[in-house]
């Protein structure tokens, strides 16, 4: 069963409207969420209604979330998202680093108090379509990757994103776990009954395992990106500490290693940074945005090791799934749409996806 | 043998004289490629003065460039290299970069028409002690990277460094290749007669190898970060592109995928991204540091693998370094004590690592 984008996206304004959001907020966040979806990116798209929903039930998430504008340079904006959930306070934030940008050439936002926000490149995609260069990061809500060398969680996935305009419609979107695999991948391969590839996971006495429940249930950890010593996992271990200083050092929210982290008495304080540059200080944008294209043509033009799967660049793979979805449909698999159902029902919500 | 620090600092500063680089830009130079051996980081110290020597006599090093400024806005310069070692130029955008931060919050200095300039992580730890975030990224020489999916090299190495001030003296600081390993580690296992560990290398039909020659002699690659497709090199392959967008197509400098890379008629055109950000437009600096240096300490108070071996945070293994070779002197292997040797007799510079 596939339902139409717009279904899609209409199934979850419907809930998130449900759960007293209001209308202006639900559009922006619905948008973010099943952008995900439209792009392939099922881990960060409807599947995480579900959290949400265990979030918001135990009081954890403010639905009336009003974000405020703290602290305002010419370069920069700091933003209190009042405990909200982190998508439409992060489309303002990027809104404002965009804004900021075109004006003084470079500018971040740093969020503070926010929660789960999605997948981070439709931010970076944002700055993109306004001709800047985008760099996105978030902290995370689950404590599931070991530092290198360490045995016991400390860290989340830690996601970065990075965009730079350069054919139109086609930028290139880097949008990364700084883990070997997100959780939501391992989520998917429990879902679908599957052993994870070698090197994503290990237990939780450090051994390598391909079992999504070491990670799920028993206490393992996530490796970072690199999987052992050998690959080199201190660079995705050390990515994953400045994904962190970006994001909660600089807005001053909880660490993610500190006692507090997910305990503060109203939300989750989640904390998310956006930079967006302004090429346009150094050169001229066409020929910035040229050869960027160049680059990234070069690149795909490269022989490949599988004659069938052509080099790609980042952004690629989730431009053709939204190119093939937006034809045929966004599909949800059973254990999901019942989860989904429930919800509607639970909340009296209409239900949209048949 | 181990010279003192200041004896092989003289040694490299006597020859970059000899080569008839100016004494002030010969000082920086030293200073530079004197602190990657002192932290331990032997790729990217004396070992790169035999590389320089091939390249200068090639007539490919201006070794009295003056850099300048091409352009320039409160939150950016754009600095031609003038063809030069990109080591002392790359200490002026770093100090630019520095300053404009401190009066308007972030900036970037981006740099063309350069060389290799050393470890990035010279330039990222002035920021720090600045104060301030440090961002620094490189194109590179040598082209060893096969894009994801592709069996051809295509990019280099890639660097990325990241740092931020914390507990005094022992700031965060990340220097990684976006590649499983640095060419000059694969260059030292070929030195040493030792294979590569596996996951480094592939060979030119694109299979997994362990002989470094593949590399350097073969026409195989380098892997990017995360090894294979499973272990997602595709993020290390996108790690890489990002370096190429910031430092070349910023700067306007050849592309690494240009036909004219290291080619162009008067150096090598290689290109850097220096970036700053004062972490007091969002909070008060000694909150900001009181954070970065509890994340550090917290992670480095992890369960270890090995109880020998306690968790470090990125910089940690240079500073241990740093201290030893600071009280027992810098070791240099006889290949590449040979190399140097020849090099002060050919041009009749004094020796002074006896």
């Amino acid at each position: 069963m596939a339902a139409t984008y717009q279904n899609h996206r209409a199934q979850i304004e419907a809930i998130l409207m449900g759960w007293g959001m209001p209308s202006e907020t639900a559009e922006k966040t619905a948008d973010v969420i099943a952008w995900a979806d439209l792009h392939g990116i099922d881990s960060h798209g409807l599947s995480t209604m579900t959290m949400y929903h265990e979030r918001w039930k135990q009081g954890r998430i403010n639905m009336s979330a009003e974000p405020r504008i703290v602290k305002e340079t010419p370069v920069s904006v700091l933003i209190d998202g009042d405990a909200g959930l982190g998508h439409s306070t992060s489309i303002l934030a990027m809104e404002s680093a965009i804004s900021k940008a075109q004006i003084s050439g470079m500018a971040i936002a740093s969020v503070r108090n926010s929660a789960h926000f999605g997948a981070c490149g439709y931010y970076t995609e944002m700055a993109a379509e306004a001709d800047l260069i985008g760099l996105v990061t978030s902290t995370t809500s689950i404590i599931q990757v070991a530092p290198a060398g360490g045995t016991e969680a400390r860290m989340g996935t830690e996601p970065i994103s990075f965009s730079a305009p350069g054919i139109e419609g086609q930028p290139f979107l880097l949008d990364m776990a700084t883990t070997t695999a997100a959780f939501g991948k391992v989520r998917n391969k429990f879902n679908e009954g599957l052993p994870t590839p070698n090197g994503w996971l290990v237990s939780r006495d450090g051994l390598p395992s391909t079992d999504p429940l070491e990670v799920m249930e028993r206490g393992g950890s996530l490796t970072p990106l690199g999987g052992s010593p050998e690959g080199s996992y201190h660079k995705g271990y050390g990515l994953a500490v400045m994904v962190n200083i970006l994001s909660a050092c600089l807005s001053g929210s909880t660490l993610i290693t500190s006692p507090m982290h997910m305990k503060q008495p109203h939300g989750q304080d989640i904390s998310h940074f956006f930079m967006t540059i302004d090429p346009s200080i150094f050169r001229d944008i066409d020929d910035f945005r040229t050869d960027v294209a160049t680059l990234c043509q070069t690149l795909r033009s490269t022989r490949p090791l599988d004659p069938s799967q052509p080099v790609m660049i980042a952004g690629d793979p989730e431009r053709r799934h939204a190119k093939e979805r937006w034809k045929n449909g966004i599909p949800v698999g059973k254990g999901l749409r019942d989860k989904i159902r429930a919800i509607t029902l639970e909340h009296e919500i209409p239900w949209l996806l048949d």
